[in-house]
């Protein structure tokens, strides 16, 4: 259990944090940094920008519940965004020596995962394919895995216009955190 | 390309819309609300509750970046959310009567997720697994898998002490939106 005195009442915005009945910060509701101080991940390299007035708003509870709003389904970008946080998750966590079946599991998962991935844009979808067919996982090891991973994250980052990262700073990102 | 003049400078929330360099909302600046109607994905079902003055709060560019910041590695309630996400927008697109292939492909990929998953604290793991266990996945149809997975997720939430999520909203909630 949390110890209710220390709840932060005000987030790092200066902004009222907003909780759901049972007392969990609503996701939704906050912004990203005031939710991570509410569940006590108080972000580094943050720098304050600008103060103004502004009007809450949130979803409505779902009939019946005391936590749940009625959020609406995930986006295409948010599907997205929520596969690369899983991804790469899973490779900050991949062993430097894998075993052969932790190997074969990762290269099945890899292809399965490619397979089943929710996608209505088959434009977009082709544009991952071919980036995943060009660069078959590499599940030697943590370095090699994740090596992969950052190449293919940033052949699709190509293909959808979007800027590449430098992954010089992926474990910083993903692994590690910031200094 | 977005047309310029339809970019949002203000929010629902009444607050200015932060950007990156590139013109994309920020994620982690905005609120979820603000970023969904930034990106076009206005939300229905919302209340205003409050106006308040804050100082808004951004991560530090990543050096060399012009869009990439200094946000921290996932937590493992972010991984868990993303996770999620995933699962039941995978569910969403799941066929009304899957091939015996596709039906196959989903429970090894389901497997494998449970395999590869990331997660440092083995107890809560540990309930998850068990969570799993008792409850196979139903790959016959749209209908037995997304059923299948949202007893899996309420399985999980009962293990993890969280509310149990009414199925019967399943659909609004993560596949066709609300009313």
């Amino acid at each position: 259990m949390v110890d209710p005195s220390k709840i932060p009442k005000t987030g790092l915005t200066g902004r009222t944090i907003i909780y759901d009945e049972d007392g969990k910060p609503c996701r939704s509701c906050n912004t990203l940094l005031d939710f991570q101080l509410a569940t006590g991940k108080i972000p580094k390299n943050a720098s304050k920008v600008s103060t103004e007035t502004f009007t809450e708003v949130i979803f409505d509870l779902i009939p019946g519940s005391r936590t749940y709003r009625k959020v609406p389904p995930p986006t295409k970008e948010v599907i997205g965004r929520s596969s690369w946080t899983l991804l790469h998750a899973i490779g900050a966590k991949y062993p430097e020596a894998p075993t052969q079946i932790q190997q074969d599991e990762m290269s099945r998962f890899m292809a399965l995962f490619m397979r089943v991935y929710p996608m209505d844009d088959s434009s977009t979808f082709n544009e991952i394919q071919k980036a995943f067919k060009e660069t078959r996982p590499n599940v030697s090891s943590y370095k090699g895995f994740n090596s992969w991973l950052c190449n293919f994250h940033n052949k699709v980052n190509e293909r959808l216009k979007k800027e590449k990262f430098d992954t010089t700073f992926w474990e910083d990102r993903w692994a590690n955190g910031w200094e």
